[in-house]
């Protein structure tokens, strides 16, 4: 197995978009004096995210970044908790709260270790400004934003997996996705791509319902993100 | 003025391909018992760089990216310097020198600096990986890799520029586009963007020509990139 580079998802995998979206959310309100269940408000945003993509990958939207499907899935969501009276710059202020998600403990420490030796980035369904603004703010060291938008495909189509490894001059199985998503690993896998799992077992909170284990055979399963470079050797 | 960014051309700005590629041909060929014009097989390759990309630019090739550009005008040249007996492995082994083209001094430290304050990227035609490579090699501290390949236009065609600033989500006034060579930012002004020149008065050797000083009111003219990162408040 010669891994020259590591890819990871990111909602979930490397940032924690609901702690951090209730925490912002939670804190903006307050301070404008506005009560709403938040973290329901969260819930549902994020419920609206995979239905949102659909319609880009069924051909129902054209090409639409991910910044434009949060926007769109947040004007639909605020008059059923109370918030259709936002304005537009409230509007697009808390839509680019995705840009500012925090990481999990172990991420910046564990991409710092995993980049002494490998390249690495994410590869994203968000779009590369989303992604780059986050890894500003949260400090991830990438050495490129990879990102569905280079594309016009969302994972799990197989032109994100394909278009990443050509752009990194490398063939499929030179190059690992991380993800604690099952899904988006046999997806990789079916590329041709190698494939690493960690669990983040709260990262829908009650909601989660899945993606507690490895539920395949990936080249590699870790604890975390440190325990990821622990095993391959940073 | 408000540059959220500042992307930079990278051959001759960044990295002294010349004096790099001389270095790194003449030490293989050491190694090997080769004795040739090294220094004539840089010039020329490079003299190759434009009338390649025209021919991508006017449509007579479509998209081909600079690895394979720069590998078709080295199978062109090698006969002319005596190297024709040069195998498949060696001519893609010095076609990826420029993957490990060295900074200019000031580079590294001052790229630092900036990158406190400012989102930085390459703005090249190179193409992902070279310029990834070339990154993890020369320890280039980008926060993002932006390369003509993914916009399948060579500069200064404007969809380079303008794409830049889309995939950053800016407008084109708040990226910045440094470079060393006043038609990288004549091109880039055109389009709307901010300009920062420095000279690299040694880039071509004895066949530099131009782009000794600005030739324009550039929006910051400084000596180096550490002298333009004091110039930006960094």
């Amino acid at each position: 197995m010669t891994i020259k580079a590591i890819l990871f998802d990111t909602f979930g995998t490397v940032v924690d978009w609901r702690g951090s979206l209730i925490a912002e959310l939670g804190d903006w309100g307050a301070a404008r004096g506005l009560a709403a269940d938040w973290a329901g408000l969260v819930d549902d945003w994020r419920a609206a995210y995979g239905p949102s993509m659909d319609r880009v990958r069924r051909g129902d939207l054209p090409w639409t970044k991910l910044d434009d499907l949060h926007r769109a899935s947040l004007d639909t969501l605020l008059p059923r908790f109370g918030l259709d009276a936002l304005d537009e710059a409230a509007r697009g202020h808390l839509t680019l709260a995705w840009h500012r998600l925090r990481p999990w403990p172990d991420s910046v420490p564990g991409l710092t270790r995993l980049k002494r030796r490998f390249i690495i980035g994410p590869l994203s369904n968000g779009n590369v400004a989303l992604l780059l603004n986050m890894a500003k703010s949260a400090g991830l060291p990438w050495d490129m934003i990879c990102a569905a938008e280079l594309f016009h495909h969302y994972k799990p189509d197989p032109e994100t997996y394909l278009g990443a490894a050509s752009l990194l001059g490398l063939e499929p199985a030179e190059v690992m996705m991380a993800a604690a998503h099952n899904g988006d690993l046999a997806a990789a896998r079916r590329c041709g791509l190698r494939t690493a799992f960690f669990p983040r077992p709260t990262e829908y909170g009650p909601r989660q319902v899945r993606d507690y284990a490895a539920d395949s055979d990936w080249d590699v399963v870790a604890s975390d993100i440190m325990d990821l470079a622990t095993q391959l050797g940073c």
